[in-house]
């Protein structure tokens, strides 16, 4: 009865020898509950966290072709819209091809004078194998439209043309292709999920190969754990819309890519890796993101390891629903504040 | 079928113009569900994570003697371990009056260079009624020790002794003492829970007096917001082992406090004031905090307003967790990063 006494009161009284005295872990036992659509964000992005959970979450594909017909649908789907966001944005996108790599340059209209010079390779995410072709291309577009900045979106390999480690490789070809022509202070790299993770993985490549590390770099909600640890897997699941189970498609998605691999290899779940001399860093993320606890244990380490860091996260959002359309309000202040960060840290 | 298929399909592949054709607004549905204790913390917050919801959570004392009694109980209850805290913290504790306001003066057993002519005011959490006397201690002892810094902790008046503004009101007397002894840029102002409102609602008050900022401010977990908007007030209602529901003692707390006052006003709920020259503000908050939002909301609208503010969120925490105990290694972090923010903001 004592220790119980003190054990409910130690919640609220600060420090105290509870922990040393609690009872033995028990996991949270949590009611089913209904959670209404916060009325604390913009009307368009409340329409975004009305949309019902990701049908089909739980029946991933179960064969290459499968795959390949899912991914070419999404690029079928977005294909038409790169147009008109391109007028909304006021930037122009070309195809290109960079040492035999498949990519875009996104080029706005016009480009300040501190944003001559410096160049943003965007990875995009899709968990290593969806949005190929113009599906790799809206979260690019942002920055250059919002950031007025040109960007490099880097179209690459993925599964089945290609398994672990063929993105990362695409997306270093165009990282040494840049530095030919362009200091390393200027440049930036960016992208969110998969591509926040791949964003961190070039990281860790280039220091591995003894490449200078860029000005600064923006993971979005980085699945910096391909193995499923993080707290917010958990307590999140059924509350994200997009990825809604730490099981779920993107999860098969990452083990088609990883081809066996070990998903604990820092170059898959870069949370493991020695992030001593990354660049200054901005992260992104959603009160409702599943890869929520995975952003802000990477903030964390990266601020342990003494790396600039900054964290931003919007009230109510699933997993990367920061860059889910230019003409919603919180995504326009997600990349203005990406923008700022790169203006703040990148040399002239 | 074809807005079906276009829906689904937008949930992966980007911006579209699925919010505009978006269901009506519909709840999310979340089933019962069974959250283990995180394998990605210390295992001293492990057993803070594992502590069972805070019993009579949903029973809060309905008069003023009750709420006497509880909140004695608990000054009762962290009374005898301030000797031992002094000891590991390596700082000393003495009771003192600033202008009439009860205080107490914390002071590191050695001060480096650059803080010896700062001062950190520190208002306590507890929802406008708990922690008084040495309950009002811990968090501010943290600072500092593990900021090598003098704190003076105000243990300003709660009810049933005094009412909304009382609180605000002692903050206030204490800023203004310092301010005749140390320039503003050498002082922080900081606090957690309803002290994190407290803070943010003493920089709306010294705007309005024409006081200068201080030079620094860390709300921690802020009580931003007491009308219980906010996702995380439903996302991690039965989550949170401190707080538990939006329903809870601490809001009875707070409208005992408020005693009718609308707790809409800025000064009660400081994410509907005007924030802009607002001093740099480090925010802290955990990924299982009823407060998540509380504080996020509170981020965005300071960067929204050209405040320089970072936000830290750890994993797995309740709220306020990140000052339960000195001798949780994330605790540590927590508060070398808040002394970090000041030693970089504050003027020698």
């Amino acid at each position: 009865m004592r220790f119980m006494t003190a054990a409910i009161l130690a919640c609220l009284a600060g420090p105290s020898a509870a922990w040393a005295q609690a009872a033995p872990p028990s996991p949270r036992e949590v009611p089913a509950k209904t959670i209404p659509v916060p009325d604390t964000v913009s009307p368009a992005l409340q329409a975004i966290i009305a949309q019902p959970l990701r049908t089909n979450w739980d029946k991933p594909p179960t064969t290459p072709d499968g795959w390949k017909q899912l991914s070419d649908g999404f690029a079928t789907l977005v294909a038409p819209q790169i147009g008109p966001m391109s007028e909304r944005l006021r930037v122009s996108v070309a195809p290109t091809t960079i040492d035999g790599v498949r990519a875009y340059t996104i080029t706005p209209t016009d480009i300040p004078a501190a944003n001559r010079d410096r160049i943003a390779i965007h990875v995009h995410g899709g968990c290593y194998v969806l949005n190929p072709r113009e599906a790799a291309l809206p979260e690019a577009m942002l920055l250059a439209g919002f950031g007025r900045m040109t960007v490099i979106a880097v179209d690459y390999r993925m599964p089945p043309e290609a398994f672990f480690p063929a993105a990362l490789d695409d997306g270093m070809t165009v990282y040494k292709a840049v530095l030919r022509t362009t200091a390393p202070g200027r440049i930036a790299v960016f992208g969110s999920s998969a591509g926040g993770a791949l964003t961190l993985e070039m990281m860790l490549r280039a220091k591995a190969e003894g490449l200078p590390m860029p000005g600064a770099i923006a993971p979005g909600t980085p699945m910096s754990d391909a193995t499923q640890r993080g707290d917010s897997f958990q307590t999140n699941a059924m509350v994200d819309n997009v990825l809604v189970s730490p099981t779920g498609f993107c999860d098969a998605a990452t083990k088609f890519y990883a081809a066996g691999h070990d998903l604990a290899d820092p170059l898959l779940s870069p949370i493991n890796g020695d992030v001593r001399g990354f660049p200054p860093t901005i992260l992104t993320t959603g009160t409702r993101d599943l890869l929520l606890s995975n952003t802000v244990r990477m903030h964390r380490k990266l601020r342990q390891a003494g790396v600039e860091a900054a964290l931003q996260v919007f009230e109510g959002q699933s997993h990367a629903q920061f860059y889910r359309d230019d003409r919603v309000p919180e995504v326009k202040e997600a990349f203005e504040e990406i923008a700022s960060f790169f203006n703040r840290h990148l040399d002239r």
